[in-house]
């Protein structure tokens, strides 16, 4: 007879393609508890659960559509049976826009719904930078309002605070496209055949946090050269269009009305980048009436956000504790999630005009954060290990195993040892699994009905305080490291020693 | 200025790749409260939750590499940068294989550990049958005692209590690939020629449940015509050959001993089928011990599994209560969960044999059992739906954000209507929303400095006896279905109202 173990094993290499990982228990369970908190303050708002799968057709993808040629530039690309392309999806927001199109008529309009959800870039990894990472997003379809976005704004303020982040580590900054379009309108980019070199703009202020207005200005004009030599072609402008787009991202006084009064002066003539001041001071009043003036929100031009389909209002949320960045020097610790509104996207499947705002959290990163501020969301997320039931007789092991099942009846976490080894060996595994404490029974203990339980903390601190003089507590431990108890006590015996370590 | 919102939209069809679905917030939370049952359990038993990506080197799934000429068949794949195959994983057991191989050195072992993941499948949907669906796995690496096989037969049969399944609505049935080895062996299809006849025959007992001992004799021997004309072409077995397969799977005694005695009578002569057996006589010996020996954990040689890969026991969760089948027949619920011992997986990579067992449930299938016997996880998941603060002045939006504010500050789910309609869809937005009650504030009130509270469910409790007789319940139910209060009673009316329904 051969089945797969007696054929000869062809040795495959164990190994994940660049840019995947895999996550272990601490991981897993700080992330979940981040993300039942921020589900929570979502609901709170009134935003529903909604999820789409993860893979759609790559033309709904739409902004992402990817090169013809090229199917696999920047998404993960591959044809159904009928030959059409299909990709994992970019990001979370054009799958909500296919979903808010397809049921639309069903939909209750404003249309406020939450989801987090992997998603996928056919990009190069590097160090933090993965080709699967989780997006949590929100967003509200249907509501041309600018109190919509508002709303959003105060809700990350509220997600924020609500995951540990303290109020005045972190500011939630909003701008307005449409400013931008003043802008650039003033500066003569207006038409479509400066469409480039509008984008070209967006993404050099989008660099003024990094590169600050030195850097920003040669990518305005002339070019950059970074320092490892690489050159990035600039958006051409004259040194005039320079100022004024400068002056545009430095508009932010020390007050909202200062502020904007900035940012008049700045589109003054266009009647387009004043609606976008007009929105922005509908929005500072709602975020004022609603308290959350104090510094959580405010208007901010130096934001512009890097994505094309922005069509309004645009918001980060920013932490601004000080963290070493990359080359040692303290930086802020920066954006961990942004959005805005895009109205522009459901319109491609529906055909008329869609108003829908939104904004998405970088999970890993917001992790990140609360990793550093300590924040008790993250602190002892992961379970404590289980005590572990130890075999010294394997003819006993249906003993040993009803042992275990008393523990897990009474809600102790608890294993059998099922591997082959000696004691030894079953101690230090035991400590591998970070395991509070272990229970031995040998022949003789079997016969008398009782079982021995080690204390696997107090037990490590008297070995810490080997070789020093033992203090009253010490000896204490020591002596309650390892007791025996009759096997009807086992369960008390195990609470025990447990509440003794949790206290 | 051409913003995205000004060209001229290209139409999309607004459509899913099939086999492919949405989900919406009451499928979403029932789930996760499950999931989060089926953790606990899993957690007490001293598994750790370990995931992996969702793309793996097509190789590296084994069992599943894809046919090299098609790499789509089966599984969705597409190339890497450097033409390498990457495939979306097929199952859990594969990647965990892989994850095991490649962290051998640093993981406590025997290693515990589990997963609820999405899974995907390049096959032909239908029904119920969809090309990306959820798993749930536990698999115990490192254990070649079949202890580690009869705890998770227990914690399977832990887990269906856990998550509403009734004692008695369920068996966790084992049996053992080694014995039907034994079974084959017995037949003379022990060589490598016959490697094909006896999936085969694997695949036939498969069957049972479905096709009962005759249509399974039509499989083994000749072949099968079913309902739909369709031809399935047979092992070929011989009528002394195929009544000792059936004898196998018939061999189910009232009691473990003589389902045991029966068994060493069919693979008589085997020395592989009555190692087979032997495994089987100790589990049954820990079941017992253990306690779960009646009837939630049962030895059943017709259980096969339709998996290759299996080496040693196999198992199955089936739910046995009634429903009515596609063809409006009663039928068992059955299988909602299944697994064995694969010791080839990872083996694959070490060069070495690594014992390894698993099992796998369908979480979707499960999900839909436990709302067939109304279990208490998935009743009630959906939250309720948010208190809506109507705008009757839209020039007052600031203040009635406010009120949306102080409703969310005191814990209560709450809207603002975003929208741009009238009062009437306002109250019918809110319908929709089930909402349990709007508040209300036109001018006069708001320069009384009051608001007005409609409590939805006594108001459609009122309009439904509307025409009736009213009794005294309903008029007061009428009575305070609609009233007014005072701005900074708000909260406390509202909670009243909620308060109210929810007793």
């Amino acid at each position: 007879m051969s089945g797969p173990e007696n054929q000869k094993p062809q040795k495959l290499l164990a190994r994940q393609p660049r840019g995947f990982a895999d996550r272990g228990p601490a991981d897993i369970a700080a992330t979940e508890r981040m993300l039942a908190h921020i589900r929570e303050t979502y609901e709170l708002y009134g935003f529903d659960a909604v999820e789409t799968p993860f893979v759609e057709y790559t033309d709904a993808l739409g902004k992402f559509l990817p090169d013809q040629d090229r199917p696999n530039e920047g998404v993960f690309s591959f044809q159904d049976d009928d030959e059409q392309w299909l990709s994992l999806r970019y990001d979370l927001t054009a799958p909500l826009a296919r979903h808010v199109a397809e049921n639309y008529d069903t939909l209750p309009k404003p249309y406020r719904s939450y989801r987090a959800g992997w998603v996928f870039r056919n990009e190069k990894p590097g160090p933090g930078r993965f080709r699967q990472f989780m997006q949590f997003d929100a967003d509200t379809v249907g509501a041309a309002s600018v109190s919509a976005d508002a709303e959003i704004c105060m809700m990350a303020a509220d997600t924020l605070e609500r995951v540990g982040i303290a109020r005045g580590d972190y500011a939630v900054k909003i701008n307005n496209r449409k400013v931008l379009d003043g802008v650039l309108e003033a500066i003569g980019l207006a038409d479509d055949i400066h469409t480039g070199k509008r984008l070209t703009v967006l993404r050099a202020i989008d660099k003024l946090d990094r590169l600050g207005p030195e850097g920003v200005t040669l990518l305005l004009g002339e070019g950059r050269k970074d320092e490892s030599g690489d050159y990035t072609k600039g958006a051409g402008l004259d040194a005039g269009q320079i100022a004024r787009v400068l002056a545009f991202t430095a508009a932010r006084g020390a007050t909202a009305d200062e502020t904007l009064a900035n940012l008049e002066q700045v589109v003054e003539g266009s009647a387009r980048g004043l609606e976008g001041v007009s929105e922005l001071r509908e929005i500072a009043t709602l975020v004022t009436a609603a308290g959350y003036d104090d510094g959580r929100v405010t208007i901010d031009p130096a934001v512009v956000r890097g994505l094309e389909y922005y069509t309004g209002p645009v918001y980060e949320a920013e932490l601004t504790f000080i963290v070493a960045g990359d080359d040692g020097q303290p930086v802020r610790f920066g954006s961990v999630a942004g959005g805005g509104r895009y109205d522009g996207l459901v319109a491609r499947f529906r055909g008329e005009p869609v108003p829908a705002t939104g904004f998405s959290i970088g999970v890993s990163r917001l992790l990140a954060a609360l990793k550093i501020v300590g924040s008790p969301i993250v602190q002892g997320a992961a379970p404590i290990g289980p005590v572990v039931v130890l075999v010294l007789d394997r003819d006993q092991i249906a003993h040993y195993q009803g042992l275990v099942t008393t523990l897990r009846q009474a809600g102790i976490r608890a294993e059998l040892y099922l591997g082959a080894s000696g004691l030894k060996a079953q101690m230090k595994y035991a400590d591998r699994r970070q395991s509070p404490a272990v229970v031995i029974q040998g022949s003789n203990e079997r016969a008398e009905g009782i079982v021995q339980i080690k204390d696997l903390v107090a037990g490590s601190q008297q070995a810490a305080q080997s070789g020093q003089d033992l203090d009253n507590a010490a000896y204490k431990a020591q002596r309650l490291a390892q007791f025996s108890v009759k096997e009807s006590e086992l369960v008390d015996a195990v609470r025990g020693v447990l509440d003794n370590q949790g206290g």
